[in-house]
């Protein structure tokens, strides 16, 4: 694991701030387990209603709850959520998801983009206004989309502003549009990984490759190696079963060379019990450095 | 029903401004009795003369003069009308639509965009120079089109903005566009209601879906559910009928789990005194929490 | 004739040069007769050269000279040409057309847009700069253009700075475009004015309504009414014999119900003589509420 | 000749300097010489190395050397090239180009766009801290293009600020696009002076009308009429001939009513000695209001 | 070689920076040996990660340690990747590249666009914060793309920003889009160069011409001519062959009148310590102005 390193665009008075703030959400470690929350936009309620989810996730309070009780690194949500729940959650260590869009629109009708909601700014002044504890921003770049140019531009911003405010950031980089004809090919995420790098995040989430010939483990690592000292975190897949999750998590950081993962419906489409579970478990992995065998227990109680 | 909390984009030194917005326009009930009358510019004179409209309804001064004379929770319009007729009717509780388009271009023509016409800061400093009771403002989001990303900056923004300043916020949220097959598809507007509890806006308005095989008002709860702590508010359909129409609102917030309506042609179209009696029989159920048969007595005087 | 109410949007310490501008280009009236010199960029020279034009035409001065020897309400032109001549002609009511577009790009080709050519706060430091008398501000929508957003935009935040200044506004409202069918249908001309009373404009300027089986000015009432507190001035239509261009100018008032009429070409392609005679005739109309008879007598001198 | 009136838009402390200004650029008599140095980004570097070019043409201090050496009114450069030459050319009348594009993208492929390079307030920061003599600036409008209300936006507000620090404003108006049939047609140009005019620019610059039956200097005259107080000038065409272009010029001037001239490869396109002839022979007829026979005799030295 | 002017768009009190900036990259002999940091954007991992490349290269590391070891003139990189590794490499001169897109859209479904990340206030502000030794910055610009006035806008406004501040400036000026059928016609690249020098750049990037029947280098000198002032770098094109490579260099200063290089996966491509000998023997035509045997002998060690 690199030894992190504070970026230069932290202004010597903010670098205490910084530093508390990547501790904070790494537990000390530099491996980052971010439960994601902000699919309510994306997905529309396809994640969180519906057969074989629990219907306690029909709530947008149900998230909460498994952040709260559970061992995490960061949570992830745009500011608006975080607003009307925030009250009631006030030591959850959030991330601002700060762009978001429907999935309505698809890629063959038109090339996909996500504008900036808010901004660092906002988040700021929201942060002192409500006491909240939010040490990260997030933004999602649509690579190979023909507005990708746009979204670079905001995002290269936005982790300016944030490191001057000493925030953490994260960016999503998921290659899409007409030109994009593989999404997980591993060369391409690695790619993707690069572009990041170049814009100074702190960690990239990129989709698990997925290649005939090669473990998507050992394909991460060439995106591990192209983000540098950008740190490279990816979701355990679409796949439900919980210990072949975990297994897929711990292949990741153990061969891939990942620092954590961004995981949201596999948390919180379960019972609030059985939720926080597989969240500690997970955690176990990621920040604990435990094996599957180990995070397992943890999730069977 | 939720109890209400202040979410903590509202600043504390204008908490007891928006409690108070929110108290006023809800009449302490949580509930919404939105009297809209920001119908002329997306419908142009459709809405307001014609057979069957009475002919009252052709000068805009209709709409307010029966929000003057009826129990209503805020009455929507533009600014500019507002400004218009506002000095004699200096006593409506006003909710400011900020942006709004015509029905002209077709979806199939061109994909549904609206942009803000003026700003919160321009809300703010209209309020306090008219001294009109300003508690709210309002704005459409078109999700599924393909400018939704422009239009969820703008709400976003807007929300935040109109915290800051202790202003309640409704979001209008249509699924439109090319990509968008069934508008009033229950499990899609429960979507659409999930995107503005994201936005973190106070009220959502969404259309009451309709599906075969379910009853518009059961559909309706898992919009409710995923709204989360956004209420949600709809119109009754476009049934003319008054007696179906304050059963369809009952079921709405007895079945459905709505927090109150939004109704606008329903009331405006017929001529000031029935329509003050049919705005009142609304507010009977919807605020005073009465029965159909109740409200029915009130409309039939 | 509604009663003058000098709209919100008006702060008190301005209320007093508002009235002042509406009092001098309405002569007391409340009718507006606006002599529209901004033709030569949406038209080109084609309204200015050319068979059955005077050829002093071809020199925009003409515009001033009418302007300087007729009554008028008051003379639109743009900010530019004004600048040019206006040291010679500084006892003019002006009005600044703030925006134009040439009429090279036809419709079918692309959808009309006009963006505005310069700010409120440019027109209050020229007048301040200049000592001209700058009564008001103009502004053309075109409805049903895909363009329509960007354009009601722009003009509800000029309606709102130009009252923020005492400044009278007038909208050119033109249903426009490929989705607009008939562009001069009553009932698409009364929502048009509708919309711009959303805005919260004094005047809005229509085209003259036609259609089948039923005479243009009993349709313009549908308009007049939709309009509510915001004027309605429409135009004598293309005739070029003075006897039935003012025969209908007299019908759009005292049928139609209009606040008074916008003219151009059919002033300014007269020799400046005949031209004056032409532009007291409407004056006679239109402020001075004389017949038709009369007004022909000034015509005729 | 008009006599010349100061626009409005200059403020009363600026119009010393405006004044000035105009005076110096046209020598006192109103006739602009415009030594067009700007081609270098429109057409790349066709009209500057080639066959039948002076190979001196090849580099751009060629042009500096020229105006340096002739008389000339003003030289007309983009910001960025007079910046890196200045220092050797300091007494040098510049206008600074404020926009332009390359001709790579044919008007058949996408609608012709040119944006503000600089705005005014950079020339008159660059003007102070150069010390250079910056008498002007100018700007290009394709009227006709679908972008047409972009580049009229851009260029009423540049006229206009140009005009707050006393800068003459030279306007380049082209019909361009696919609705532009003939861009030479006299009256299509006649409207676009007018144009010009509305926008209150000090000199508009056409190309020379062209049109079966008509001499183009008597053609030319609408558009001097059309563009009233502002003055017209245009180029030569494309003659190579020194003769037939200065009898034009002389046309243009004494029968088409221009009041000057915008010469650019007919001038640098010659070695510097010839050019410099070339250059004080377009002087004579233009500013010094010399007969052909006595511009010639310049020419030829 | 031409003389260096300080460009006058550098104010007097920023002159002394400028000349030790400019001085500092060119080792004081006006030749700039740029090392190209800045392609993991454009050409996402291709160049880093593969066959015949240094498994070093995988890492961005891999760049700076050649920097830090090598003789260059200026190390080009993003700020974002710049602010992970400079705590580390202080003592490297840096040129932030302020644009960047992926060629994941090919030109043939898109026209290319590319925009600034930041601003130059950004570059000042890092530069003061981090003690880094920031010296220049650069842009591409795509010339002959329909987005063409975007990027020579932000470019112009970019190289007026930078010398202000005293930085030097660099512009990669590439033909490309759908107009352009042969993006190293030495004619176009040409007009690039002279469209560069009137943006005012101090260097300009272009590709290496190629026509049949004329050399290269020889080719190169109307690009030299037509830059003026403005220097021209250029690239050895895609030889791995280093003596090819070297001696193409020469010619290219020698015979075509190029003021430097810019070399990028020709030397981090390979291993760390070929790597250096690479970049030192380049630097020796560059910068010492030797012959391609001392330079080779350098490269061989």
């Amino acid at each position: 694991m690199n030894q992190h390193k504070t970026p230069l665009t932290v202004p010597p008075e903010m670098k205490e701030t910084y530093e508390h703030n990547y501790e904070t959400i790494t537990h000390g470690t530099g491996r980052l387990m971010l439960f994601a929350g902000d699919q309510k936009v994306e997905h529309l309620n396809d994640d969180f209603f519906g057969e074989r989810i629990s219907p306690e996730n029909a709530n947008p309070e149900h998230m909460f709850q498994i952040a709260a009780k559970s061992k995490i690194g960061v949570f992830a949500a745009q500011l608006g959520l975080i607003a009307r729940y925030g009250m009631d959650y006030p030591d959850l260590p959030y991330l601002v998801k700060l762009n978001s869009k429907t999935h309505l629109v698809p890629t063959q009708q038109a090339e996909p983009v996500s504008h900036q909601l808010l901004t660092v700014q906002d988040v700021v002044q929201f942060q002192q206004q409500s006491g909240l504890h939010i040490h990260a921003v997030g933004y999602t770049i649509y690579l190979g989309s023909e507005h990708e140019s746009e979204m670079l531009t905001e995002a290269a911003e936005l982790i300016y502003d944030a490191h001057q405010e000493g925030l953490i950031t994260v960016i999503w980089a998921y290659p899409r549009g007409k030109a994009v004809l593989d999404e997980k090919e591993p060369h391409l995420l690695a790619g993707a990984a690069g572009v990041v790098a170049c814009l100074g995040a702190d960690f990239v989430k990129i989709n698990y490759p997925k290649k005939e010939g090669i473990s998507s483990a050992e394909a991460l690592q060439e995106a591990v190696l192209a983000a540098g000292r950008t740190q490279v975190v990816c979701a355990g897949g679409s796949s439900t079963n919980p210990e072949s999750f975990l297994r897929t998590l711990h292949d990741q950081i153990h061969i891939g060379g990942a620092s954590g993962n961004a995981t949201g419906r596999n948390i919180h489409q379960k019972p609030l019990e059985e939720a926080v579970r597989f969240c500690n478990a997970i955690y176990e992995i990621t920040v604990e450095d435990k094996s599957v065998e180990e995070a397992l227990k943890v999730y069977e109680g």
